[in-house]
C-alpha cells in the first residue's frame, strides 16, 4: 500500500496537532481581520440604534461594589479587552465588567440590573464568531470568568457538573486524569467557558462521535432576566417529567437567560485515536466513500472532514507543504476513536484496502487550509449546513458566478456533520464582490433547506438573516419566548434574534 | 471459561427476543389489570373536573365529515378502542374519532376545534402507561393512524424523514433493507407511532448506545393548538439559527403542538450483536462491573441491565428456567452492537476474562422477569431516574420500611442509563399498602434528586406528582409555555402539568 498514509497515534498527539484548528477570523465588512488599529465601534460602523435602557450611574457602580467587593471593573484600560471580540471585528462601549463567584450573585446582579432596566452582557470566554459575545452599546458585561469551579464529578456515569466559567481544555483535562473527555472540542477551547459553549450550542471536532451538546447537557442552572435562579440542573440520563426548559437555553446565546452551571455527560477517553487522508476523483466518490467508512468503520468513526484541490494548493504554495501522491480533486481526512488499537487499524486498514481498491488515493493534510487561506488577501467565509449529497454544488455554483472576479473559491469542512466551509478570497475588500456573494450564498442555502449558521450561532452579525433559515412563523415565536422570559429585553440586546417582526427576505 | 454463558448471533435473533420485552401492564388504583370487565371511565374514578370546553354538536361532525369524508368516526363501537388505554387503567368518553391524512387536515382541524373551544386529545399508537393517550373526558381524539407515509430517506447521511402515524417497527424493518435502523427501540414497537414516541420522549433500548431522542431528533413539523403549522423540518445535523423550538414539543405529550412530521438521524445497522449474562456478589460489584465494562467494550457496550436475586427467584418459580450457575444476589445482562463480530466478540471475551478472575459468576436471563412479576397477584410498579450509585437504595429501604406487608419488593432495570424499575408485589390490591408506598417513594426519589418518572412520562397519573422532580419555578415556566402556546387549553387537557400553580408537595 504505497501511496497509503495512515497513522496511528495516542490521543495525545492528536490534541497537539488540534491546537491550531481554530478558524481564522471571518473578515467584518469593510475592514481586514488582521489590522492592529483600533476596532471601530459597532455602533458607528452599523446602523443599530441604541435602546431606551437607562445609563450607568456612579450609584450602580458603588451598588455592585457593596455586591462583590473587589470584582467589579470600570477602569477603562481594564474594561477594553472585554469589549472587542477574538476577530476583532466588533466593538462595545460598556464601562463596566462585573465578576460573579457565585450563582446566588448572579441573581442579585440581574435583579439589580431589571428593576433598574440597565442592559447586560453575559460574557464566557470571548470567544464567539458572529459578535455575540460583546456589547453593542453600553451593556454591563457580566463575566463567567470566575465562575470557574467544578461541583463533581462521578466515575460511574461519567456526569460532571461544574460552574459555567469552567475553561474547556481545563475541564477535559481534568477528566482525562480520571480516564474520561469532554464530548466537545473547539480550536478555541483554551479560553472558552463551558457557560458559553452551552450558550451557543456550540458543534466542534467531537459532534459526530459524541452528538450535540443537545444529547449531552443533562441539566442547566440558569439565571433570568429578572434575577430569579431556575434549577434544572439534573444528573440524570432520562427525566421525563414536564417540559425540558433546559434545551431553550441551549443555544439561545445569552438572550433568554445567563447560564450559571451545567451537568454533562463525558465520554470514556478513547484508548486508540488514528488518522487517513484519501484523494478522491470527484465530490460524487467523497460522499461514496462516506458511505463505505461508515459501514466498516462504524462505532470508531470520529471524523470524516472534506477538502477541494483548490485548498491543497494554497497549503502548498504557501505553507510550503508538498503531497506525497498525485493531485486529486477532492480529499478526505478520517479519524477514528476507539477503545481497542489492534481492532481499530484493523478495521481501518480493511477499509484502506477496499478504499484503494475501488481507485481512490490517499494523501494528507486537511489542518493547515485555514492558515493557508489568510496569506492570500480577503477572505470572506461562510458556515453553512446542507444535506451531503449538495453539499459542493454550492462551491461550483458560486464559482461560475463569480468568475474571474475572485481569486479563489474554495470548499472544505465536516462531511460527516454536513457542514460546509465555503471560503472566497481577493486581493482585498470590495462591496461589488461581497454583493455578488450575498445574499445569493443565503438564497441558495434556503433553497437547499440548509442552515445559514451550522455552528457559529447568528450573534449580532447573522440575526438580519435568520428568516433565510427559520420561517417567518418561528422567529415569531421566538420573539415571544424572549418577550416572555425577558419582557424588558435587558439580556444581550440586538443578538440572535431580528428586533421587530421581520418582513420576509427570501 | 466453564461459568460462562454468551450468545453471539445476529440482529435477527435479538429482535424476537425482544418481541415479548414490553413492560407488563402497571396497576391502577383500586383493580387489577388482567380485569376483562369494561374499565371504569377516568372521570368516575378519579377527581377530576370537567373544564368549560365547548361540547360536540351534529353540525361540528358534519363539518369534521366535509374537511374528511370517510375519515370521521363516531359509533360508539369504533371509538371504544381509542377511548381505553393499553393497560385498561383509565378510560375517556369521547364520542369522535378523526384520522387525518396531511399536515393540512391536522390544521383544519385544529382551526376549527380552537374557534369553537372543543378540547382535542392527540392520539398516535396508543400505547402510552401513564394515561397520557386516551381522553380524560370527551376530548375529540386525533388519531395519526392515517398519516403513515415515508417522506424520505437519504442513505448518505442516514436521515429519516416522515408522517408522524408511521408505526416504529416498520420504520425499522424500511430502514433494514437500506442497512440501517432506527435509533430507538420498544417493547410497543409494533403500534407504537413515530410521533407518540417523539411526543413523550421514548427512552427505550438503544438509548445507552445511540442517546436520547433529543439528539436524534433534527426536525419536526408540528400543528399548533390555533391550527397554524409551525415547520421545523430541517434534515441537518446542525443548525444554530435561532431557540430549537422543537426541542420543547418532544417530550410535552401532545399539550403544546400536534407533530405531525419527523426528521430522525438514523445509525447504521450492526454487523454483531452479543450478550452475556453474569452474576455479582453486591450491587457494588454491580457498579464497579459497570465501569470495567464501559472502559473495556467502550463504543460496542449497547445495553448494561441488572436484576437482583428475587427477581430470578420468581423467574424460576414461574417459568420453570433454572439457572445454570449458583445462586448470586444480582445479576447483570450486557450486550454488545458492533460492525465486526470477530473484533466485537473478542472485546467481549476479554472483558468477562477479566470479569471472572475478579470473582464474578455469568448466569441468564433478564427478559422474562415482568412476566413472571404478574403471576405474584397485585403489582405496584414504579419507574425511577437515580444516581447510579444510590439506585438499588430504594429497593433496600423500600423492603425494610414495607416488611411483611409486602410479598416481594425487587429491582431491575437499565443500569446503564440511571433507571430502576422497582416492583412490589402483594396477594391483592390494598389501598393501605399503597399508602405505604407512595408519596414515600417520590420523597425519596426527590431527596436523591431523581426524576419520578425516566421515560414514561407524566401523563394524566403522574402529573400532580411533578414536583418532586421539579422545583416550582420550573413549573411555573411550564405553565406559562403552555398559556402562551395553548391560551385555551385544547390540547390534551388535564395532562402533564398541574392545572394550577400547585402548592409544595415535598
Amino acid at each position: 500500500m504505497a501511496s497509503a498514509v495512515l497513522w496511528r497515534r495516542g490521543a495525545a498527539w492528536l490534541r497537539s496537532c488540534r491546537g491550531n484548528r481554530r478558524e481564522p477570523p471571518g473578515v467584518p465588512r469593510g475592514r481586514g481581520c488582521a489590522g492592529s488599529r483600533d476596532v471601530v465601534p459597532t455602533c458607528e460602523r452599523y446602523a443599530v440604534r441604541r435602546l431606551p435602557f437607562a445609563r450607568l450611574e456612579e450609584r450602580d457602580v458603588a451598588a455592585f461594589e457593596r455586591l462583590m467587593p473587589g470584582r467589579v471593573v470600570s477602569a477603562e484600560e481594564e474594561v477594553k479587552p472585554f469589549n472587542v471580540d477574538w476577530l476583532k471585528s466588533v466593538r462595545g462601549c460598556s464601562q463596566l465588567v462585573l465578576k460573579p463567584q457565585t450563582t446566588a450573585e448572579v441573581s442579585q446582579v440581574l435583579r439589580y440590573c431589571y428593576e433598574r432596566n440597565l442592559a447586560v452582557n453575559p460574557q464566557g470566554g470571548n470567544t464567539g464568531l458572529v459578535g455575540g459575545s460583546v456589547p453593542v452599546f453600553d451593556e454591563i458585561i457580566l463575566s463567567t470568568a470566575l465562575m470557574n469551579q467544578v461541583i463533581s464529578f462521578d466515575k460511574v456515569s461519567g456526569i460532571l457538573v461544574c460552574q459555567a466559567g469552567c475553561v474547556l481544555e481545563r475541564l477535559n483535562e481534568y477528566l482525562e486524569e480520571q480516564g474520561f473527555i469532554m464530548p466537545l472540542d473547539l480550536g478555541a477551547k483554551g479560553s472558552c467557558h463551558i457557560g458559553g459553549n452551552v450558550a451557543t450550542n456550540a458543534g466542534g471536532l467531537r459532534l459526530l462521535r459524541y452528538g450535540s451538546l443537545r444529547g449531552t447537557v443533562l441539566g442547566l442552572e440558569v439565571v433570568l432576566a429578572d434575577g430569579s435562579a431556575l434549577d434544572c440542573l439534573m444528573s440524570l440520563r432520562k427525566d421525563n417529567t414536564g417540559y425540558d426548559l433546559k434545551q431553550l437555553f441551549i443555544g439561545s446565546e445569552g438572550t433568554l437567560g445567563v447560564i450559571t452551571a451545567v451537568s454533562i455527560l463525558c465520554p470514556q477517553k478513547p484508548k486508540a485515536v488514528n488518522v487517513a487522508f484519501l484523494g478522491c476523483p470527484s465530490f460524487a466518490k467523497v460522499l461514496e466513500t462516506f458511505t463505505t467508512c461508515r459501514a466498516m468503520l462504524g462505532e470508531i468513526l470520529s471524523a470524516y472532514e472534506f477538502m477541494d484541490e483548490k485548498c491543497m494548493e494554497l497549503v502548498e504554495r504557501h505553507l510550503k507543504l508538498s503531497s506525497p501522491v498525485a493531485d486529486s480533486p477532492f480529499y478526505v481526512l478520517i479519524e477514528t476513536s476507539g477503545s481497542n488499537s489492534t481492532h481499530d487499524e484493523e478495521k481501518l486498514n480493511n477499509f484502506l484496502e477496499q478504499a484503494m481498491a475501488s481507485g481512490m488515493v490517499l494523501w494528507s493534510l486537511r489542518e493547515r487550509i485555514t492558515e493557508a487561506l489568510t496569506h492570500e488577501g480577503y477572505v470572506y467565509k461562510y458556515d453553512i449546513s446542507l444535506p451531503v449529497a449538495k453539499l459542493y454544488n454550492l462551491v461550483t455554483d458560486m464559482r461560475a458566478r463569480l468568475g474571474q472576479s475572485a481569486k479563489n473559491v474554495v470548499g472544505y469542512g465536516h462531511l460527516g456533520d454536513g457542514n460546509l466551509h465555503l471560503n472566497i478570497t481577493a486581493e482585498s475588500y470590495s462591496h461589488s464582490l461581497l454583493d455578488a456573494i450575498e445574499p445569493f450564498v443565503y438564497e441558495w442555502t434556503a433553497r437547499c433547506s440548509g442552515s445559514i449558521s451550522a455552528e457559529h450561532g447568528l450573534g449580532f452579525k447573522k440575526k438580519q438573516f435568520i428568516q433565510y433559515s427559520k420561517p417567518r412563523e418561528a422567529v415569531v415565536l421566538m420573539q415571544q419566548f424572549k418577550a416572555m422570559l425577558d419582557p424588558k429585553g435587558i439580556l444581550n440586546p440586538y443578538k440572535t434574534l431580528p428586533s421587530a417582526p421581520e418582513r420576509s427576505t427570501c
